[in-house]
């Protein structure tokens, strides 16, 4: 056995707005089938519900204590790890990870004791751009490009298990996964990461960077580079000086003085 | 791609004494999100059946071709690897197979014009010992002990993932993810970086921020931050219109003007 096997307490899957009750029972059968417990519904369309009972056979516990929550945001808040599952899409340039991978990166953060975040979307739609903003990076299992809507149940058992055999040990010649950036402080956390989103935009409007134009895309694209560098506390620290000192300026420029 | 893919037409899916009709319709859409199209029944309960084609979803072709026959020995009377999907047993010496190494033979076989069969027993039993007598070995999915029940259509969804990674070629070192720049842009060259870093740093001083004390540590800490974000053409011309911005704002601020 492994000593990763600890991870699972530290690993959630996230349901999104889950349209068929049934899909919720099967996917806590899945997550228990490969060690894990943690799920959370995020605005789930029906539940509790008789179908997810029933489906979940063996699984009810798992159902029973799975928070629900209105938001992916309120879902991932203290997590350092978010990992969107998707189709293969182009719709938004995030790092593409195989489930192999994903496995491997999910566990060896969940064993530094941070908490990590997998994350399924709608049957039909998936998950929205705004939600794929809120991920560090897509899984997207190599399905036939002929036909590949997996069923949600049957997405979530395929990666729970490359969770299972990450934490067994078991997953062969997976690569090593990305170390933790600047001496092995902990990535920012989520809401970390918001805060410093937030006083991003109110500075871009401060030095009068957008000119009338929609800010959205702008902002949208510096969300890409950021998430990309997987910034630690101490990243965000700095790059939130930088800001105050910018929006100093824009005060200072616009006569309100210090 | 892989040369490999072709090997799908060499391996069928065999499901025994199947008891409920769902299971065999949710079976044949996880075969076809993973390019595999040959379905075969050995008696099963209630085939074919309304549940069976809704949960094959878009996959109603593979059951509308599968053959029905009444025992597993029909079912692969013409195949030279037959392995058998079951729980850790030891009821019987059958050579026992990860997933893994089970879809690697499989598919090397498969490749090598030879019919192989992946066979998958009841929901409650599985498969009997005279069935487990037919085949070449057991491929057991490493399922937690304390809730080994896997959904016969999700461990049907972990065989043909592992099939289909060893058609891609991907069971071995996972392919590096790629982390598309935007719209596949080049990374920005060396030059465009420093040019840009030597901006960020003008920019520093123009904001005031160290405020006495030495830039070196805090551009040494932000160079790090935008070169793991691996920045492209297009991330460089947006970040230097934010500096742009606020350096004008500095000017204004110290009087000088547009």
């Amino acid at each position: 056995m492994s000593e990763l096997l600890h991870a699972a307490g530290r690993i959630r899957i996230v349901l999104v707005g889950t349209q068929h009750p049934g899909n919720i029972g099967s996917a806590a059968r899945a997550m228990k089938t490969m060690g894990l417990q943690r799920l959370v519904l995020v605005a789930p369309e029906r539940f509790p519900h008789a179908d997810a009972t029933a489906m979940a056979a063996g699984a009810g516990d798992v159902l029973e204590v799975a928070p629900r929550v209105a938001t992916l945001a309120e879902a991932v808040a203290d997590c350092r790890l978010v990992l969107g599952c998707t189709a293969r899409s182009r719709r938004i340039a995030l790092e593409e990870l195989p489930p192999r991978e994903a496995g491997a990166r999910a566990v060896a953060t969940a064993a530094r004791e941070t908490d990590v975040a997998l994350v399924f979307g709608r049957e039909r739609t998936g998950l929205d751009n705004d939600e794929l903003q809120l991920c560090h990076a897509a899984v997207t299992i190599p399905a036939d490009p002929g036909y590949s809507s997996l069923n949600l149940a049957a997405a979530v058992q395929v990666l729970c298990y490359e969770l299972r055999l990450a934490m067994l040990g078991l997953q062969g010649q997976a690569p090593i996964p990305v170390a933790p950036p600047e001496g092995g402080e902990p990535p920012a956390s989520h809401a970390e990461l918001e805060g410093f989103f937030a006083q991003l935009g109110d500075t871009l409007d401060a030095i009068d960077f957008h000119k009338g134009r929609a800010p959205e895309s702008a902002m949208r694209k510096l969300r890409r580079i950021f998430m990309r560098s997987r910034l630690d506390d101490r990243d965000v620290r700095l790059l939130r000086g930088v800001l105050a000192d910018a929006q100093r300026m824009a005060r200072l420029a616009s006569g309100g003085g210090e």
